[in-house]
């Protein structure tokens, strides 16, 4: 089959890579769409030291192997569990510690005509969901994370820091869920779309930090996270959303002194995320800046990886 | 009056320093003994910019300026709020940003014979609490802070990082509380003292990190910080207790990864504080190392940096 692999040092699009090899407990999907996400931008640099197919958004359709979901379009949660340690019986299965991570950790991703994915993993697309909007469930269920980890009270000041992909997501889900979201980028276009949604947005170099109740943190960079410890409440709560693999310099006593809590914030349920996008509560579409067949994969990801560029999808045609 | 004067550069016992001001809005505390605290050191070393009188940590007998105190045996909260904004209004008076704080900032703290504060922080000392004993209400409020700001479940395995006098405290408050204490330090001599009192400790040396529930980080280093981080369960809870004015050089990826939540916990309620003192749950002279006259401070303060020291107490003699 097609597939973009990496083997650590070479990214290239190979055209006949070994199909996914079926077992009793995987199913095996055909790739509609893929997603890339800043973290297969970060695999190439290095970060988990993956080597294989990356990719973890996608949305397809079952053609092997799942005989209750066959033929059904299908999108795919990526942590892999065992199913078998004490994480997976108090149904925490995204922290199993036996965990593969589809694209990021011993497991194929979906940069890929097909696929194998456990099917229990797997969720069925609503109808009114259409392909391009679905293959962003896994980052729209990130950005719910928020909700099922922080009780988020209505009329709450909340800041986004970060007008890229997630950044728009998440602004829209706590929007949606009653707060006061106002967003501070860089991006006048990506501004312009979240004011045409009546979310407040301003361009960080016109934007003074006021104390705000929640701050997300979104950026993903060491100046945005000592902006989000500046700005965020004496007993208010800051998001970290962004998995990176630098080191940060930073003093943490302001997060003592003012007694904040920092909630580290991953992989999300993916029904919120599905009722959402079938709800039209979250409009996604617009995030799509480009998509390129399979064939062109290494200049979906050179493209995926210009700044101010949202996301990128990959068609498998 | 007698005083330790710090001016920024230049620490030395007064004897003819000016007696402080009463005002309407203050009380006249004559100081029978102060604590040296970490913060103390670190006010040394330029932390907060503070000049003045250090000191944050009393017990001593309102003489003047509250009718209803005058002759009581006190001690006293170090933050000293405006009581007119709206962090004042939700009662966190704790968190004013306009608050003064005791020997830390824009007010003379208790190394000094005599000291002033505002008589609605100031607690009446029980009966049954001697002053040695009283005198570590502060520290041993913000130890009880961490209970306040977490829900602490019988039974969850608490792992406390550090042997130092804030170690020892929360150590003893959470397995007072009926957590599964363990702490990890470096000092033989303090680790005995905490097997005397039933709570497992190990050496540094000796421990290997596995998953715990909750972590404290009580050694205020970078390389404690990242060990907590390292051992933190995903879904844990990380608290952090110490203020330094370093910076860490970390990466914050495992938090996001393991959706840790990181706790900023700082000062505390003195009511739990001294109902514990009453009740000797909580075994606090077994922590002082030594006694000086207010008139030796300087050798107090010396005596205080060295490593394996815990409490340093002045005694206003």
């Amino acid at each position: 089959m097609r597939a973009l692999h990496w083997d650590g040092h070479t990214l290239q699009v190979r055209t006949a890579h070994p199909d996914p090899q079926l077992t009793e407990r995987t199913a095996l999907v055909k790739v509609a769409f893929a997603g890339i996400c800043s973290t297969d931008l970060q695999i190439l640099q290095g970060y988990m030291g993956f080597s294989g197919i990356p990719g973890h958004e996608f949305v397809g359709t079952v053609v092997d192997g799942a005989e209750h979901l066959n033929g059904q379009r299908v999108v795919g949660e990526i942590n892999f569990a065992c199913g078998s340690c004490p994480w997976c019986d108090q149904d925490l299965r995204r922290h199993c510690p036996n965990r593969r991570v589809m694209g990021i950790l011993s497991a194929d991703g979906s940069f890929a005509e097909y696929l194998t994915v456990p099917p229990e993993n797997l969720h069925v697309v609503p109808e009114s969901v259409i392909d391009e909007e679905a293959v962003f469930t896994e980052p729209l269920a990130a950005a719910f994370e928020i909700l099922d980890q922080l009780h988020l009270q209505p009329g709450m000041g909340v800041l986004v820091l970060g007008d890229g992909k997630l950044g728009l997501l998440c602004a829209q889900v706590l929007h949606g869920a009653g707060a006061r979201v106002t967003v501070v980028g860089k991006h006048p276009d990506k501004l312009t779309l979240l004011r045409s949604m009546e979310i407040p947005a301003a361009l960080l170099s016109d934007w003074r930090p006021h104390p705000v109740d929640v701050v997300i943190e979104a950026t993903g960079t060491t100046k945005g996270l000592s902006l989000a410890i500046e700005t965020v409440r004496p007993r208010g709560t800051l998001v970290l959303k962004s998995t990176v693999a630098q080191e940060h310099t930073l003093s943490l006593a302001p997060l003592v002194i003012n007694e904040v809590t920092v909630i580290g914030s991953r992989c999300g349920r993916f029904p919120p995320a599905l009722q959402a996008l079938a709800r039209k509560h979250v409009a996604v579409t617009p995030l799509i800046t480009a998509t390129y067949p399979l064939a062109d994969a290494i200049a979906a990801m050179n493209r995926a990886s210009e700044p101010g560029v949202l996301k990128v999808l990959l068609q498998n045609c």
